[in-house]
């Protein structure tokens, strides 16, 4: 499949082919697909642009990251296929862990990931589920490496959906969320909601790392998650119809 | 993948299922499976329920389909992988034909799908892409049998979008679109858009058919397809939140 750049839906396109190439190369999933493609309509329907509700997430996302004692960006195969450069940006900018958590895992998978990071970033060091485990969860999310997310204070899960967060925040886990879905459970559960495409919010959240660094982090007491998934609602519902062309 | 029962969203995930495997099958692919996200994802923000702008738009596609010369029933692999034993009930309820149109056509996928149909329903004739063209259209979705589409003067086009629909109506053949995005071009184009799942909205049009061959079809003049989709767009954006669970 290929898309020419003047088609009007050429960036949504890439994406998917993206990820459908990724699928063949074990680094995402059937199941991811289906994912990705719920996502593509919420961000159709919130017009495919970053809103004033996802920016104030991602400036706290960036406090909480920088004033964390052992932040943790956690990977799946969706995240590997579509942002793994600006995982590597935010981590850089933040001193955060990488971390690979897969809900259908496979050591053929994990590898597949790995391999992705290393033929990009070979520096970079990827930790995976081993060792460790997240109580009150029964699927093999829970399983983690004691060093990373078992170490964690601050752990950001984008395009993931389930009891993760709430098992997280249940051992005193802070967690930042990308869900295009204002609605769904991690959503609601987190600390920090960032209701945007993760293509657009990781490199914005890299650039405030970076300007929080310079001109220092700031004060999380009054952001209000409620008040900003409320907001996405409201868009979602009531505003953009459809992306512009 | 085995889903319990009792899991909340067992009938989402069973469809997945299904899909996931017509595309180990050849039936559906990898497009199909982020088209079938797609449409989760405005399912889930309808409620994932008819609502009464569907059943409207079932009324006056059995209406269409019965006062037709020659109707025909599009399948692609989705429509194949979750409805094909409802699209035999309303072929055979309404004398349509059923053909196959693929967008990502091979003559190993319009195989598959002929012999999903013939295992389960042997005596069902199956039309496929070859022979006719209809005129207006670049992708392989123009090719039909000259028998079947091009000879139908109306035909339901379920899950699909693009511009297939524009193309069959400037021919002057009637469109019947399953879509649960409104503001699709294939859902504001149809002559009747049926904004539900296919899953629900098949068994529904099967059984009217039935009903309308027994007491006689409606007048579809009174037929406002531009007020069933403008309905369907208010209650997705300010209707149910989420399917009941």
């Amino acid at each position: 499949m290929t898309v020419p750049p003047t088609h009007p839906r050429y960036a949504s396109l890439l994406l998917r082919e993206r990820l459908v190439n990724a699928v063949e190369a074990s680094v995402a999933t059937p199941a991811g697909l289906i994912a990705h493609g719920r996502g593509e309509a919420f961000d159709y329907l919130l017009g495919e642009r970053t809103h004033p509700f996802a920016e104030e997430a991602v400036r706290a996302a960036a406090s909480l990251l920088l004033r964390a004692r052992h932040p943790v960006l956690s990977v799946n195969g969706n995240v590997c296929a579509l942002a793994m450069d600006d995982v590597v940006d935010v981590a850089g900018a933040c001193g955060a862990d990488i971390e690979i958590n897969l809900f259908y895992w496979s050591s053929r998978r994990e590898a597949a990931i790995r391999s992705a990071f290393a033929s990009r970033h070979p520096g970079v060091v990827v930790r995976g589920q081993e060792g460790g485990r997240i109580p009150g969860l029964a699927s093999h999310r829970a399983t983690v490496d004691p060093l990373g997310i078992g170490d964690a204070d601050v752990v950001m899960t984008p395009l993931e959906d389930g009891d993760r967060a709430e098992a997280l925040l249940a051992c005193g886990v802070q967690v930042i969320a990308i869900d295009l879905n204002p609605l769904s459970r991690t959503a609601r559960a987190a600390t920090v909601t960032i209701v945007d495409n993760i293509v657009r919010a990781l490199p914005l959240l890299a650039r405030e790392v970076v300007r929080q660094k310079r001109e220092g982090t700031i004060d999380p007491t009054g952001y209000d998650n409620n008040s900003v998934l409320a907001s996405a609602e409201h868009t979602l519902r009531a505003g953009a119809v459809g992306p512009e062309e």
